[in-house]
């Protein structure tokens, strides 16, 4: 089999720039890495990261899990952290909890015999205890945990105000809000309390709708949209908070013959692709997934070599104006 | 640091019975895994995959390569693949390839090197020659190669019949096809010849316009369908092969005030979540995404057993009738 050296001795470079090839460490020229790869090719070496893991404290892997992989947040969110890890030679096991206590518990049990360099947890609903002896750094996003190293969050705040501002500045006057799943304490239950706020300041009409947790899971909210618009006739502004709960209020409001936007406007929250492939598209709270992905990966590493990180970390959000209001 | 002696004597159980639990062989109960898992926190013993790796040929990660995480039909399948996975007691090491040579080559070697038990290859375009000595089972999805050690597709040669049978029924007389990009040859492309075959037999005009890989990248096609229906102007029906253009092409029509279904109608491809939020729904071909995973998985096992494995496995497609053509 062949060695690092015959490697080094098919390059014409020597054996430590070929294994900073190898580490992804230090500056190396394109040329190099594939005069690298190619001579690896030829005599077919084989680097064993399982047995040079062997010698360091963790693996240039990171898990994370996700509650929802083929929710488009998720998708998005996931994309985007593949691309962040990647620029920082990083790799991703990547976890589905589907908001399963035990499941969760699994993965994390999974994460630690795999020696992984980090954890990135992603919203979910599943108790804290299980983390207290990871001994890596557990950064969550739009989730918050005492027991996380980090937490990255958008400003839903401020997400929630803003929906409520437009939606009034649009002439509303009788607001509902679709909000999240309410059993345990997200970063996302602050849209609803923006939003409320902004409109009881300014005196206008506003319900929460809580949503389900079946509703989450099975993504479908046709029924439950409906009966909602049955029995708030007046409504004429509507903030979701997800787009994929606005692309179905848009679905409902055609079955009823409401107009969208003239007798209905609705503004939903992600910013997700299907916000712009709709019909009318919607109007939404931009959330900065890549920027809060990117950061994740960052404060993992930042932590992983011992820096002290921020505990808490807020991006901003902006509205984007589409048809569903304008 | 505790043993696994120590774990099988805090539980009563035996050290073999614990070590099928941390090794996910043969049948455990829920309550015996539950108890072994609680053992294991309050010891805070903590197996060491990476060593234990060492021992055996690979690991219990696949490998998993897709050209674009963000693109809804991927997304799914990712998650369906998780799911599969998951059941089978294996994790995924999750790669974005985004089309690129170098960086599939490089998920490759990394691949390699951390001794996955196997590689699942989704779609991408990247050449064949680097794949020849990766040693372990290489499973394609709607990708087909010489080296692979087995490809699971769907039945697109079917599905664009189909298209074309329910189009031409519907009394669509001039008929488009957005089809993929083509610089390679794809299972996919078998997509556009059944939709041919079966409007030429029945005598119905059909035009085939073919998309281009910065569309594909980007996901954005709407100047290119406005363009194109410009073009042919007496277009009654279109056969798009994906749901994310028929989404866009929805979008294309109502701006150009052209009634779906009345004027125009549509038919996807893929019958991922987006096709039932757009309004109207679209009728698309169903491609059975679930299934396919579980069968590369299902695949990737025996292969990795060293059974014989299908070279070539098709799974049936169906139309799934909605508003975008009814």
């Amino acid at each position: 089999m062949a060695t690092l050296k015959d490697v080094a001795k098919e390059t014409g470079l020597t054996v430590s720039t070929v294994s900073r090839v190898l580490n992804n460490r230090g500056y190396i020229s394109e040329a190099t890495r594939e005069n690298v790869y190619r001579a690896m090719k030829k005599l077919n070496y084989q680097p064993n990261e399982v047995a040079r893991s062997l010698s360091k404290k963790s693996t240039n892997t990171i898990g994370v899990i996700v509650p929802h992989i083929g929710h488009p947040y998720f998708a998005e969110l996931i994309s985007n952290i593949e691309s962040a890890a990647y620029k920082s030679k990083y790799k991703i096991l990547l976890f589905n909890s589907k908001e399963k206590n035990e499941k969760e518990i699994e993965y994390i049990e999974m994460c630690k015999s795999n020696r992984v360099a980090g954890v990135i947890l992603c919203s979910g609903r599943v108790g804290v205890n299980e983390f207290t002896e990871l001994n890596v750094p557990l950064i969550t996003i739009e989730r918050y945990l005492d027991q996380g190293t980090a937490a990255v969050e958008c400003d839903n705040l401020q997400g929630g105000k803003l929906a409520a501002q437009h939606l009034i500045s649009c002439g509303c006057r009788h607001l509902l809000h679709f909000s999240g799943v309410t059993d345990e304490e997200m970063p996302a239950d602050e849209r609803a309390i923006g939003f409320k706020v902004e409109c009881d300041q300014k005196g206008i009409s506003n319900i929460e709708i809580k949503t389900s947790e079946l509703q989450y899971n099975t993504l479908e909210y046709h029924d439950f949209i409906e009966h909602t618009l049955r029995e708030c006739p007046d409504t004429d502004g509507i903030f979701a908070s997800s787009d994929l709960i606005a692309a179905q209020l848009l679905q409902v409001c055609a079955k009823m013959n409401i107009k969208v936007p003239e007798q209905m406007k609705i503004v939903g929250f992600d910013d997700v692709n299907i916000a712009s492939l709709t019909t009318p598209r919607i109007t939404t709270i931009h959330q900065p997934i890549k920027e809060m992905a990117e950061m994740a990966i960052s404060l993992l590493i930042c932590a992983s070599e011992g820096k002290l990180v921020a505990s808490r970390t807020t991006l901003p959000v902006t509205l984007i104006k589409r048809e569903s209001t304008c």
